[in-house]
């Protein structure tokens, strides 16, 4: 049903198109390849969802949600609480952000899989699901969520949207909308009432609200999937109406990248995997460093006296933070990352911490680094030069950062990233069998057992005794 | 915390302003006519919460929420249901706005108790609370929302945004903040939550989704107030931060019109009531129509040959439907409302009733009506002319319709409205003392009195037996 304003001329239906392909899409219509892909994001989303469990800002969600949860059906991966399967999708969204370690879709700044997965897998322990299937609507998910960022970037994002949250949103519906079944018209009212929910502001970043985001955009999307499911009606033309999401929230429409190709461009084939604990604009940063340090060795580090970085606009504009104070706020510092990655070679979650942010050493080092904007530098780019006591200076040139579309991270270091970080969280043999679980996703009769398998033993309960 | 751009020169610091002044407000800071305004907003509120509740938007909502909601703390007014207080939060939300027959605030159009009261009636039945603290909380947080509002209206509408949810959630954090005694800091932070949480769009008009809206921003704003006191950090300036609410959301930022003569200045005391189901904007032909039939006689009314309405251009751009076929829809048409203010004298929800949108009668003289669009007519005025099948006609000029400003709802008439539409859902007897206990509020001692008088009996259990 719409009201006035009718959709401008050539605009194609692309909430029923959209839709029409959720609906229609068997899982062998996904090719290997993608399938794999879609994989490897779900394990590295595990990892991240369980290395970000022990973090505060999830003991503080905690506390506000826990008296409202219903029945405890859905686990908070690597804590012992369960929550109502909305809850938890709201729950495992932030934790598997708040380090700012999960994947990103480089076009597009979105991290796909913590909408996505986070309802999904909450799902996954109220209604049954094959881990085929689970993988299938991972895809789906984050292949509607990619094309509409796609058809809104970078205008979008300019304007202050975090698009992780406001896209997600849309990849947790679809997903969510695949799993119950839901029919064309219903699947249209579940994009409906995403559209409407559709929020997130790039002002939250660098608080506790940022990783809110892509929990919201989980719980909102799956809330807008179950209402669907009800019965409960909404605009049929939700992303492409004249005031609908597309053109509320940009400037830039381009419906084409929304459902050109579908089926044969596959947007959630190209996922990158963070090897650094922060926003992926620093990674070049962080990488140069790390090998300057492996290159020269600690002794010769110890002897510099200044560092110049040459960077994109857009690293200071988003990470230009000279002083940061917290752990969090390190993340938006080029400054400490650079510091960091040079006197520790480090860029997990541990080079992120209060603590090291404080340490005197890499406040000296973080105070003697320099960073220059250059448009003639690319985004994804930087250059290094580090100035000696003695007057000399070594430089260190980044074109791709590890990472990237073309330096993707192996299996292997997939593994590793998945075991440093959750190691700390549940302990080596738990980290262990939760790898392999999710590794086996396709082969799981019952989804769910990812999520049983990522609780740790109460404490003061050895593994024996469980 | 703030990260990346400044904010321009001259902007007040309105986030910290609002949550200071909303800790600060003490009840007796509150003039006695802005208490009884707020006062007739609640009474009026509650009647279209018990009006609505019968709904079967309102049936849909609980059938997927049910299998989510936590403890059942909290009455949905008007009916047996109880969930945990988010939830029922949201459904009193939906109920008190699905019959397009609450409150406005006509400078914004904003139908501001939806959001504000919706959060506070559920909160009361879980944390005890006073009547007379209900009302200073409800009187603050629709100051809070009207005036984050008037700073950003029109633009923020016009561009596609429904003002009553993207500025409600505000109204919810502040209302509960209140009561749940926030510091300065933390209100700051429940600003910020509320801010990223802004949403709504206008394209859900004449859906079930509309009166989501508001009850959404209910639901939000109480979260995001219950975050901030767990200590869920966020932006500390998230309205007018360069990538906060206002200028990401509006190309029009008053901060004045936020802050100047807070205390002394009171939009809340600017509400209005409506006495016909449905937009504002159709008012004053609903009125006129009325008055015309009152004056001609049924059956001079039933000789009409033709309709002619000429009006504000807003008016058809927000209710030109020419063909409802629901009667939600029949909200959205200036022609339906027409036909059923001449022909029945009604503007009442009766009038919009998928029935009667699909009578015969109606429908002829509901197609013999046009309306013209006319820069020069106020939005808030209509000229009618009929014409009869003699040659001859009638015509009528309404200035300002009643419930407008200029011709306010007295209290009975607040007393008639409440009561017929609560009548059809609870009956007379419970709508008598519901109705005494609402005008009551503020010598109540627990202000859950209120829910707790809107219960139904159980069915087949007559009023002596409970």
């Amino acid at each position: 049903m719409s009201l006035h304003q009718e959709t401008a001329p050539g605009v194609p239906k692309v909430t029923e198109i959209l839709a029409d392909w959720v609906v229609g899409l068997k899982g062998a219509d996904i090719p290997p390849e993608v399938r794999r892909e879609g994989l490897r994001t779900f394990v590295n989303w595990v990892g991240c969802a369980v290395g970000g469990a022990g973090h505060e800002t999830v003991d503080r969600a905690l506390a506000a949600v826990g008296p409202f949860s219903g029945p405890a059906t859905s686990t908070v991966l690597g804590r012992g609480e369960r929550l109502d399967a909305l809850h938890a999708a709201l729950l495992n969204g932030i934790t598997s952000h708040v380090l700012d370690y999960d994947d990103t879709h480089l076009k597009t700044i979105i991290h796909p899989a913590g909408p996505v997965a986070s309802a999904l897998v909450a799902l996954s322990e109220m209604r049954p699901i094959s881990g085929k299937d689970l993988l299938t609507a991972l895809i789906v998910g984050i292949e509607v969520e990619c094309r509409i960022g796609n058809a809104v970037y970078p205008h979008h994002y300019d304007r202050g949207w975090h698009i992780t949250g406001t896209v997600g949103v849309f990849g947790a519906a679809a997903a969510v909308g695949k799993v119950i079944g839901l029919s064309a018209q219903r699947m249209r009212w579940a994009f409906g009432l995403a559209a409407t929910q559709s929020s997130g502001l790039r002002e939250m970043f660098g608080t506790m609200t940022k990783s809110f985001h892509p929990g919201r955009a989980a719980q909102n999307g799956m809330f807008a999937a179950l209402l669907a499911e009800a019965g409960f009606d909404s605009s049929e033309r939700a992303i492409e109406a004249p005031r609908g999401f597309a053109s509320v929230m940009s400037d830039k429409q381009d419906y084409g990248e929304m459902v050109d190709g579908l089926g044969t461009r596959w947007e959630s084939a190209l996922n990158s995997y963070k090897p650094f604990a922060c926003g992926i604009v620093i990674h070049p940063t962080i990488d140069g460093c790390i090998q300057l340090r492996s290159e020269l060795g600690d002794a010769r580090i110890r002897q510099i006296a200044s560092v110049e970085l040459t960077t994109h606009p857009l690293v200071l504009e988003l990470t230009g933070k000279t002083r940061p104070k917290k752990g969090l706020e390190g993340k938006f510092s080029v400054y400490h990352a650079a510091a960091a990655a040079l006197l520790k070679g480090d860029g997990a979650p541990t080079a992120f911490t209060d603590e090291l942010v404080n340490d005197p050493q890499i406040i000296a080092l973080r105070d003697r680094t320099k960073a220059t904007a250059s448009t003639d530098c690319h985004e994804a780019s930087v250059d290094i030069r580090v100035t000696f006591e003695d007057g000399t200076s070594a430089t260190k040139r980044v074109e791709r950062a590890v990472g990237s579309m073309e330096v993707p991270l192996t299996d292997a270091q997939i593994d590793r990233k998945f075991t440093v970080q959750s190691a700390l969280v549940v302990g080596d043999d738990m980290t262990a069998a939760l790898l392999a679980t999710a590794w086996n996703l396709e082969a799981l009769e019952d989804a769910a057992d990812v999520a049983r398998a990522s609780v740790p033993a109460p404490r003061g309960l050895s593994a024996a005794a469980r």
